[in-house]
């Protein structure tokens, strides 16, 4: 116990998988959230680049291995329960949404219904191919 | 469907609760993130007031409603894929921790253990009653 234990997120409390949300290290922009497994948080801190555990896909996801925009991880912190990461990251690309948009929170709910709000830096369609 | 079905969380997504972060709307400092589920999510935005859903006690967790410390919902944004929620508020009494510190966030993980960063703003014991 002591230290060591106390010093990890405790990833049995999210049945494996925590969540972990990605902000940006210059001016504070929340860019996105998703799921960490302890070999995905194990890799995101020996490499400095964020490493996310997909649920969809059930496997490790080096973000940016596709489009490139990787997450070079400048900072990392759990909470007071240690069931959620916070990592600051510098956000290569400029874009962290599989859209397009630098946040994938980019609409904002209004009385009027959702209101886009972010900036789109890329086309998807350029970066992934047509569908 | 249309927008009303696209305007919402897809609380489905999570079982019936998803993360919500919130995030202080005037410096972006990320304070905590909790669990929503749609009662939580309308009485937040009915309210102006953030509301979620504790898994521990198994009810509606009115923010601040024992320490005070509500957050005022500046703002309400939904992510790309509607299964995350980022709420911009203003923190009232400066720390939304229970454990005194004005994020949850307030340990980096640094290669000789955890290291506390955060500003402490109040004794927990003051507010909440010595155990």
């Amino acid at each position: 116990m002591g230290e060591t234990a106390d010093a990890v997120p405790d990833f049995d409390k999210g049945g494996g998988m925590l969540p972990a949300i990605a902000q940006d290290a210059d001016d504070g922009a929340v860019l996105m959230m998703a799921y960490m497994n302890a070999e995905a948080y194990a890799e995101t801190l020996s490499t400095g680049r964020a490493v996310y555990f997909s649920r969809s896909r059930n496997k490790l996801w080096r973000k940016g291995e596709e489009s490139g925009n990787v997450q070079k991880v400048v900072g990392v912190f759990l909470d007071c329960d240690r069931d959620t990461i916070l990592l600051k990251v510098e956000q290569i690309g400029g874009a962290a949404c599989h859209e397009g948009y630098r946040s994938c929170f980019f609409r904002q709910v209004t009385p009027e219904g959702l209101r886009v709000v972010g900036d789109r830096v890329f086309d998807p369609d350029d970066v992934y191919g047509k569908k």
